[in-house]
Parts: C-alpha cells; sequence; structure tokens
C-alpha cells in the first residue's frame, strides 16, 4: 500500500525524464543491494573517483553527423549527448555503488537510467558547454587560463554531474516528512526508505557535489554552485510557511519558483560559461537561458499537475492542489474569480474544496494563461541563445538549434 | 511532554557547552521569533554578512598580561578568545536572523550563548591561530600569498564560524527520526520542531557553510571541509547500520568516532594552518591535535553517558545503550566478560538487558579502560603542540598552554 504510494508520488515527480521506479524498487526487493564493503576501501573509491576524472578526457560529445545535417533535419537534443549522458549516469553510479552500503539503495535508484532514460539537467549543460565552444575574445584569452579542449570539456562533465547530485539531495530532502504528515498518512519514498535515510542519502550526494566542485579550483563557480544551494532551501521554506496573501501572490510564486527549480539550472549554465573562460555577457545569457527555461518547465508541470496527459482538469495528479500548494493555474483563476480565494485560504484540507477550485478553474483562462506564460519564458530563453556572440562552426550551430529545440519541447510536452 | 523529553535529549548532547535550551525555548514560546523580513531583504543581508567580514579585522584575541603571566597562573582557555567567541557567536546569531523568519527559532537556538556559554570547537581553533601565529619560514614565505595579520585573523575566524555551522548543521541532520522511532516516541529537539523543519534549518546552515567557504578562495580548505561533511554522513550511517560483529569491535567503533566527533575538529584546526600558509609537518600537526583531542573528547563522552556528573555507574543518561549504540567502555567489558556480547547482540531493546549490561559494566575494567584511552590520546595532543617549531612569542607560548590545558580539562571534565 505505501509502496503504490511512493510509487506513484516518484512517478508524477519524475515523468519527464521517463525513469522507471517500478522497475528499481523491484530489483531491490529482489536483492540486488550491496552486501558488504568497507569504509576505507569505499573511501578509496571515491577519492579516486573525482580527482581521477582526467582519466576520461577521451569522451566528447559526438554529433551523428548524417542524421543531423545543420538546419534541416529534425534534432533530438538528448541524442546528440547520449554518449556523455551514459558515461556521466555511469559514473555517478559506481560512485554511489562505492559507498556505504546502507545509501547505496536509496541513492543509486535516482541515478539508474532505464531504456527510455533522460537527464534534462546534464543534456542542457552538455549542449551548453557545447553551444560556447567558440574562441575566446583576445582581451580575454590574454588574462586567463587555458584549460585544454578536452580538459575543459571533463570540467564542464563534472559541473553536470554536481547538478544532478544537488539535484537529487533537494528531491530526497524535500520528501522528508514531517510527523504531522506522516500521520495524515501521505506517502513517498522517504515513506517506504525512512526519513533518516533519506536525510543522509541527501547529505552524501551534498557534501559530494561539494568535494566534486572543489576539485574544480574555481572558487566563482563554488559560490555560485553553493548559492544554489541555499536557494533551494530557501524555495522550499517559502512554500512550507507562507501567510494567506503570499500564497495569492503571482510574485511570491514566481520568485519561490526561481528558488525551488530555476536557480540550479541557470547558475550551473553559467558556470559551464565560466569554466570555458567566458566573461562579461556570455555567462549571463548562459544564465537567462536556464532561468527562462526552468521557469517554462515548472509552469507546464504546474499546468500537467491539473491537466495529466490528457489536456483535461482534473487528469492530473492534483498532488499540489491537495497539498495546499497554489500555483499559477489558480492565481491567474482568482483574478477572474475573486471568491476563489476564500477556498485558498482554507487550504484544500477538505476534498470538496479541491472540486469546487477545479470547477471554477475551469471556468477561467486559468490554465490558458500559465501555458502562454510558459511560452513567453521558452521565448526569451531562444532570444538568449540567439543573442550569443555569431559562430559559423557546425557543432556549435547544432548544439545551438538543439537548445533552442529544447524549449520548444518544454511548453509542448504532455507528460 | 515532549517538550521535557526534548530538553533531555538536548541537555545531554550540550552538556559540555553549557548551552541552556530551556530558555531557549521558554523564549520561543513567549514569542520572540521575527514575524516577517521580505527574502529579498534577507539576501542582501546574507551577502553583505560574510563578504563584509573584513570590517572586523581590528578584533583580535587580546590576553589579560597580569592575570595570565607565562608558566605560571592557571589559564582559562576559553577565557582567553572571549571577546572573539561572543563576536562569532553574535555574527552567527545575526546571520540567522536575518534570514527566513521560519528557520530562525530552530537555528538561533543553537548560537545563542547563555551566560555560561562556552563554545568548544572555536575555541580551540581560535587558540589554534593563535599558536601558530608565527613567521613563516624563508623558504615557504618566498612562494605564498602573504595576508595581512588581521585579514588573516579574520579568515581564521571564518574557520570557526563554518566549523561550528557544519557541527550544528550535523545536530540537526543526526535527530531527524525515522518513522519506527517516533512511534516509539524517542524524544528529541526534531520531534517538538519537526522532522522537515529540522532538515531543512541544517541545510541551511550547510549551505552558508559552503557560501562562506567559498569566500575564502583556498580550494585546499574547500575541499577539506567539504570532506569532513563527507565524514559526518559516513558516520551517522555507520552507527545506524551494523553488523553483530562490527557493532562489537573497538576498530569500527574508534573508526565511527573519527568521521563522527574528530574528523571536524582535526580537520579545521589543518585549514587555520593552511590558512596562515603553513606547509609541510605544521599543518599535521595541527590535525594530530584536533584529531587526538577529538577522540578523547568523545570517550570520555561516552564515560559520562554511563555514569553522569556522580561518577557511580548507572546514573548517566545511559542514552547510548538504550539506543542500541555500543560504545567504549562496553567493548573493553566485552574482553572481560564475553557473554554480554549476547546482550549486544540483542540491541537493547529489552531495558532488563541494560540493567544486566550494567552489572557486568561495573565488575569489568571498562571505564577505567576507557578513560586510560582517552589519556593516551590527550597525551598525543600534547605531543603535537610540543612538535610545533619553537617560539619564544608570548602570545605564541601562552596559545600553546591554553591548548595544552584544554586536552586535560577535556579528560577530567565530569560533565
Amino acid at each position: 500500500m505505501y509502496l503504490r504510494r511512493a510509487l506513484r508520488s516518484l512517478s508524477s515527480r519524475t515523468r519527464f525524464f521517463g525513469w522507471r521506479p517500478e522497475s528499481f524498487l523491484m530489483e531491490a526487493r529482489a536483492g540486488t543491494l550491496l552486501t558488504s564493503s568497507s569504509i576505507s576501501k569505499a573511501l578509496g573509491f571515491r577519492e579516486s573517483f573525482f580527482w581521477g576524472s582526467h582519466g576520461l578526457h577521451d569522451i566528447r560529445y559526438q554529433i551523428d553527423q548524417e542524421r543531423n545535417s545543420p538546419a534541416e533535419e529534425p534534432l533530438d537534443p538528448f541524442s546528440l549527448v547520449a554518449d556523455e549522458l551514459f558515461i556521466i549516469a555511469n559514473r555517478l553510479r559506481a560512485m554511489v555503488v562505492a559507498e556505504v552500503p546502507k545509501l547505496e539503495s536509496a541513492a543509486e535508484y535516482f541515478f539508474k537510467m532505464g531504456v527510455e532514460g533522460k537527464r534534462f539537467r546534464p543534456t542542457v549543460l552538455l549542449l551548453m558547454a557545447s553551444a560556447l565552444n567558440m574562441p575566446l575574445p583576445h582581451s580575454v584569452a590574454d588574462g586567463v587560463f587555458h584549460s585544454l579542449p578536452n580538459e575543459l570539456r571533463s570540467r564542464q562533465q563534472c559541473i553536470a554531474e554536481i547538478t544532478e547530485m544537488i539535484h537529487v539531495a533537494s528531491l530526497l530532502h524535500d520528501d522528508v516528512l514531517d510527523d504531522a504528515e506522516t500521520r495524515r498518512g501521505v506517502g513517498s519514498l522517504n515513506f517506504v526508505m525512512g526519513n533518516k535515510l533519506a536525510v543522509l542519502a541527501g547529505d552524501f550526494l551534498l557534501s559530494r557535489a561539494c568535494v566534486a566542485l572543489a576539485s574544480l579550483k574555481n572558487t566563482e563557480v563554488v559560490s555560485l554552485l553553493a548559492t544554489v544551494v541555499e536557494h533551494l532551501v530557501t524555495g522550499e521554506t517559502m512554500q512550507m510557511s507562507t501567510t494567506s496573501e503570499q500564497r495569492c501572490s503571482m510574485e511570491y510564486y514566481l520568485q519561490k519558483t526561481y528558488y525551488k527549480t530555476a536557480s540550479l539550472i541557470s547558475n550551473s549554465c553559467k558556470a559551464i560559461a565560466l569554466l570555458a573562460g567566458q566573461t562579461a555577457e556570455v555567462p549571463m545569457l548562459a544564465y537567462e537561458y536556464g532561468r527562462n527555461l526552468g521557469l517554462a518547465f515548472q509552469l507546464i508541470d504546474d499546468v500537467l499537475d491539473f491537466t495529466g496527459t490528457s489536456a483535461s482538469l482534473g487528469k492530473g495528479s492534483l498532488s499540489d492542489i491537495r497539498h495546499g500548494i497554489i500555483t499559477a493555474p489558480i492565481l491567474f483563476a482568482i483574478e477572474e474569480f475573486p471568491q476563489l480565494r476564500e477556498l485558498v485560504e482554507r487550504g484544500f484540507d477538505n476534498p470538496e474544496d479541491v472540486d469546487v477550485a477545479l470547477d471554477y478553474l475551469g471556468k477561467s483562462r486559468g490554465i490558458q494563461r500559465t501555458k502562454e506564460l510558459a511560452q513567453e519564458h521558452a521565448n526569451r530563453a531562444v532570444k538568449a541563445i540567439e543573442a550569443l556572440p555569431y559562430s559559423d562552426d557546425e557543432d556549435i550551430q547544432t548544439s545551438r538549434r538543439a537548445l533552442v529545440d529544447l524549449t520548444h519541447r518544454v511548453v509542448t510536452r504532455t507528460k
């Protein structure tokens, strides 16, 4: 029963990425856990893992030239970086497997890539790395340390790994339940694995992310991603504790959404640009792309929570509204039907209130306006890519088109 | 009822530091929480806080020359750095107060210093900073960046703050309860404040620690303290999941104790030395001091869990053994009374088993041998200080004597 609830909760969180929690849990039950691994051995692996990543210099993203000739064939952004994604996923998985066994099942789960596995954040970051792979202006290039191309790519892959670790850690910690929630019987992965283990698994990933960050020896990048962790906490806190006025404020909602969703991808995009030695407007454009893509992504996520795959209201999991979390569709609907506000203030503990709210939402333009706002952010993301310094390099052009393509996918997805 | 349990649990954790949880919780109930603080304002404060710490350059530790003339008068290590400790505590407190109000009551509590307040870790670190405040050998000094003395002190204070934040974050996360534990009614601060808030407050402190670390712009130090966070997780995991054999192994216990207690103080001592520009044996001696002091501290803590202030068995809180956590006194007792092993394997869920174990412990030399082992580590810590390069500077000598004095206090303390 708990297991089914947990799977439902997880499926809804991970639907865009095509992960398959079911297969993992079946394997976990079938006993695929490592039975022992001495701590000192684990530490040995641990150190060689990050510091030894230079051994992977020669892995670079490959474009299938035949399938994706510029400006004609449809692009699949994910397949463009598939080889690298595969390596990154395996590297993260190997790192987890080498660690304390008790954390393994918890953390490995998130890094296991199924057949349909797609990794949104690492894909964006690797494409961004390729999109910015252009010679530095002379004025900049003279003053900076030059990484060898392979070394640079390896460092940018490291950013993708760190980003994924921070993301998964935040998922684990966000799901930790209050005692009150446990009593209400709300399901989550942590209800199955235990709050304490979820906290430790998240801490473990965060600490690995810090160690990996430190190994990049770039204090601006360390500072950028440390601030992201702060933003994730701030966003979660904003969601936990709101006054009635804040819950009905679009500004508050967008700020929270930036902290919870867009900060990680925007700042890691910026980190990719900084590692490439870019200064001034390029890191800012990379940031702008990530920020707007992240916001568009979350706005559509909020729509899908109401509609699911079917585009009809009430077919989504409704998990936000049932937890009293107010998102953009309802906020827009309030503008047309102020009487919704009273329901929002009551917090949706009563399931009938959810039905009434859905009625109002259906009569309003809430869903439509949310989609329009998402499209607006997607357009801004496209503009950021278009504003990058011109390059006639084919790989760079292909990667930029893939980043633009991702913005379309984000706003048109139905799952 | 829960409140009383939580206070008991906390008092036992914080007894050495003289914190007073009671007064905080009374104030919290009396409604001292900040009622509002806009996020952007909070972020504004946040940035100026760490980056602006240079404004405190002129605060250095002062020795009361009259009361502590070298090699004669008794030293109080805590009073030697009292002014700086006060500033650090206030700075940490101000930082927390400026943040999201919902986290404030949780985090501020830990940084509030009562009249008797003593801060073990920051004291050690500030004394270590003074103890190493000697000219660098020419071969080293030529190659490194020279901080101004005040700037160096300010950076070392920052290490003390970061260490305290990491320590408090680990306390908060260690106390997060599994659902199973909640059902058994085990008390902790988190039972009062909620698991979720405890996780967020810990994450908040960890992320602030990372941002502060990044601001030091020393990648070796970043890496050192990031590894400490990993060790804390590893230690906690080792405690959670043990085979019967591991639970009866002194080696496993000492390794866990290093990760959980000694790693933070030893590596932050090393960081103090690295910031001072010391290389080769000095950072290693600083590390050795911290490591042995930390191990001695924890061994005595384990004794006090059985004896409390009275030195008679069973007068302590017995919280370890009641949670099935096996520490050095029992491990030594098993060597004399192998039949204890069976009780250990049963896990002490039955309170009668605790009484039987106490009987065996009383007949054994377990407590005595634990104290002897603590003394051995204290002696090694003293040796590390004695092995530091000679200096005839009075301040340096006084600080070193204070560090030696701390090793005596750690092994002779009764609370």
